[in-house]
């Protein structure tokens, strides 16, 4: 109840700073019998891992996960999952400058405050790293998924700055994301992104971005109301993600402009006829994908100079060198993925127990995923 | 964990469907020594109620709320406060002819195919009139919050269709919200709204809404990291309610459109020089006014045909007549501020709980909140 | 996290006071498609009802359960399931000359230092009548585990003050529980015990008793190791209860005493061949019958005076009138059941959630149940 | 929720195997502020070591703890401290032999039907070597508590087998119980023990064993009822240790033969005249020595051959080698300090978030503690 778990029969809860000697994770509720080995998950924290362009901060970290338990003879034995990622590339002497200093727009003014105390190094438990382990749990999460019940995750970025797409854009293609520095969906847009980001790292700035994720292969009746619906839950696991500050469902926003007959989505014994609702009514899943939009402010940690105070209260200006991501957004793809994963497991997870055993005569609709 | 629970340490329980005898819930976790009356609670039921306006649903509900426990001589005891509103004009019968229909837009299909049973009268517990009890429940949150650390919860609706204002608008007043019967802060946009609802209702359909809250008086500190940031716990609690489909904090979607430089909130010895932040800097509050904006859906109860399944697959036409909201954001409002208190006194809890004996010597910084 | 819910998946929150209006509680997470009325459920609270047998309290309460939600047509729907029960025989004026002491051996100095108020009618929350919706939350979760599963739940007083009995006596016989005013299920004990009853009640004074009980037809394989294991949540569940002070499980603390070559259940192909561990293992189900025992203290509340302090903190007399149980072990049967059934329902769900899937090849053993 | 946590507001979460690569835990919601090292936390652990007497396992474990987080320059952040300890003498082969089989009285034959997998290595999760991770978790509970609030926790072994004492035998004296082999508060049932045990190794037996609990200093107002009761979660967190069978507060299962003139305690102005609640009332503190009892089996491991099936639940016979205590319950003791720290830590913190700001009128009386 620290704040530092997510889940509840799926649960996640991690540990770690920025510059301390390890962060780890124990995934505690993960079902028996899932093949599972350290390369599974390595993979998907490849995808995040920093130092990979130079769109994303210099820090090199090999993050090497271990699996510390839970895995006898290469597959899940029902047990907490521990997992480990040792710190190798800390250089906490970059920080010494601004220990007396709160970086404007970062957490060292709300963490002094809170705890009395502060670790300056890196931004200690505020920093982006702490994200790595919701990748690695939400790797298990997405291999059980896709294995037991086809389910897939998709997220690519969709805006930086003035630069943006959506899907039906002619050259939007789920399948591109892998193909640029930018987990982009439109080739188009990744292309104009590449020259406006090394303007941007010029003039010592970052930038904004946006994220869609589509949930693919959803199956119909996930989620808890009044409280734990689905689309709340995710609201959460995504706002939880650092410098996320907006997140929407379907149509997002755009709603409060819409009348009740065009937002509604007919039912036809084809489907639904549209998904203006994002794949969710009454916050439980309607089978059509999960769709869901989230927005990552600037990274504040840019060599513009900037106004601040120091910890006596006293006017100062700030720099801050480091290693940073121009746009942290990017990097932020794999993280919604992880954490709308660890969602929708502890959901089909709270499904099972409390539903496993219906069997009712209502006939399923088709939906494609 | 079924989903009917809000909050850790002060800890919210629903139960009641739309057309039962009644519906209640179990406020645990109030500290003791808080003067407590029905009539307290009443008045913001009040602000909620249906049957006040030509412009929410003509159902006709005393909403009469009973403290049923956890109150002693005029003064809460720090035991449950069981909270019992009755049931009193369910016209079921309006229901009858919806019995085998799946109605667009509403949770009959998911709650059909996740349960196995449904209860058709009203949307049964997936009624928008389960949020009186989160009304009720917030009420004791903001009585509490008001009494004891001077917080003070402001919403209002900011926009309807096409009509929307923002706090920079030359008659934007929080103090406005009371004068019209759509709970918004700006009188020119109220305005235009009556003539805009009126024509709606003639043609059977209804619209989409944006509501705005502010958080005035927040403490610094509040909010737990990693996962239960205090904005990530407000995004659950607004997306929690009925129709919500996005939420925002601070400059919400357009941060991804924003450069590093002018997005960070500037510290000055008299305190923030901005609010980009919304208030919330990694998870944790700073002490200035904590601002989000949340979409409303359309209500899918509309006069106006709709095309749908029946509970046996075969291809269907509706009309839905009941008694229904043209625009449900406006009743929205207090909800908002419900569930926003009911996320600010959890943490306010949480904190003292961890953090109750930090003395440290780190000067606050001026925020006139 | 206030205290007042039991119970992760079937999680049961209660709220009321001894001489409040109403008590009552929400059951969450009860699966749909179970058949339930009132009637059902009062038949158990009919077991626990006072006014029933000059050794129980001289109180006469109703005790009519209503259900406000969660049952559609005769069956539950998987929405939570609100429960009433009205007090109808509340004298408060019996307690007006308690109001300044602190009556020994009761809550009452302890709850005045914890919350600073006291609600000094007949023990407020602290009064034993809050077990009454334990009773009729508990018969949803007997009514669910026998008929989904066959599980029962027997408890019957084994001992009071010298008199007591073991499944090994001659005439012990779990038939016999519902045949005396004791919840025996030894009919020689009962008879000795009511003439014992019959002069402690002449005396004004109370007696302990020691309560036994078993769950019959327990699957393999509930409980969650290493925290959550079912014998601790149970040892939890039954020490939760009002004078409760004491609890084991299999041989308890005779196992002190015991050699590891004498207490070790042997497996063979036909079963375990004893049930020293009383049907746990490691915290997981053997699938044996599930056996504890508890303690309940002697009533406080007795006419002899008594050694106290009053709220000034200056020593005073007190003598208790008002309605009490001699011993209130045996009305704590029903209850014990209650709590029992409560932790089993539990743990099916959480088994059902993490290991629905599960196919192994481990052959059963045949056990009786 | 599967198990791995206890706690709500100092919450500890433990992972690892007996022969797994490491074991560790998260502590989330230590208060900021605590002076810790790896040093602080080793004393507890040395405790408990295995390896250190003849009577208890052979197994060589430095048990080495690394605090991997949550401590910055000395002094705790409030962030979630990561603890680790490496396995260093795992003799897996040891275990071969036994792959096949189902050790009675061991959770070989549960875990296997629970989870269809079972790491058959030293007892996988079911080791006693996962209570490692309970008391350094608890190391740091009982500093804080020890530190800003005074609270001590002693426990020690009153019986092992037919070797018994109590607090009023004529050599009873806390101070003694780091003086001898077996935890003992008593030197003359310590010598008794010696032989005892020496005879019972030779003959390849074990035996059970009774160990007190007295936590002193405690304030009065800690415990949340009506389930969360200080009592309840006390009797949980014992009967979660590792072969623990039944647990008792106070006069424990004796107050089934009290009557209620004898077992209330008398309140004076100088405070309680006995204690036979424990230091419990109501499910809240009374500010008397909080007094618990516990019963640990004898170790099933022995090398006496038992009589058991294989996994094809054919009949078998088998010898346990390996290497393992003759008494478990002698490295008990310093498991169960910890886990009654947690759950004091826990309820402190718990009553701080709730009562914080409690101001009231009633005397305290005198408690030495």
């Amino acid at each position: 109840m620290a704040g530092n778990s997510f889940g509840e029969l799926f649960r996640v809860t991690s540990f770690g700073e920025s510059h301390g000697p390890a962060l780890g994770a124990i995934v505690d509720g993960c079902p028996p019998g899932l093949p599972l080995t350290e390369a599974d998950i390595q993979t998907y924290l490849e995808r995040r891992r920093p130092g990979q362009s130079r769109f994303t901060t210099a820090r090199r970290e090999a993050d090497q996960v271990r699996i510390l338990s839970g895995v006898f003879e290469g597959v899940t034995t029902g047990t907490p999952i521990g997992l480990l990622i040792e710190n190798t590339d800390q250089r906490s002497q970059d920080y010494s400058d601004i220990k007396e200093l709160f970086r404007p727009g970062h957490a060292d003014y709300t963490y002094a405050h809170k705890y009395g105390i502060r670790d300056y190094r890196g931004g200690g438990r505020a920093s982006a790293r702490e994200t790595a382990l919701r990748v690695a749990a939400g790797a298990i999460a997405q291999r059980y998924l896709a294995a037991t019940a086809g389910i897939r995750f998709r997220a690519g970025v969709v805006q930086i700055g003035p630069h943006s797409t959506a899907p039906d854009a002619p050259d939007f293609n789920w399948d591109e994301v892998g193909n640029n520095l930018f987990f982009c969906p439109d080739p188009r847009m990744a292309e104009s992104c590449d020259q406006y980001l090394r303007d941007l790292l010029k003039a010592g700035d970052s930038v904004g971005a946006r994220v869609r994720l589509e949930v693919q292969g959803m199956p119909v009746g996930l989620g808890e109301p009044v409280f734990d619906r689905l689309d709340a839950d995710l609201a959460k696991a995504l706002m939880s993600i650092n410098a996320v500050k907006a997140v929407s469902v379907g149509d997002g926003f755009a709603v409060a402009g819409q009348l009740g007959s065009e937002h509604r989505d007919a039912l036809t014994p084809d489907g639904f006829s549209s998904n203006h609702a994002g794949g969710v009514l009454g916050g439980i899943s309607t089978g059509q994908p999960l769709v869901a939009e989230l927005a990552f402010k600037p990274t504040s940690s840019i060599t513009q100079p900037g106004t601040t105070i120091n910890t006596s209260g006293e006017p100062a200006e700030i720099v801050t060198r480091g290693r940073h991501d121009p746009c942290v957004g990017i990097r932020g793809v794999p993280v919604a993925e992880a954490m709308a994963a660890l969602v929708v497991m502890d959901h089909l997870l709270r499904h099972r127990a409390q539903n496993g055993g219906v069997n009712h005569s209502y006939p399923d609709i088709e939906n494609s995923g």
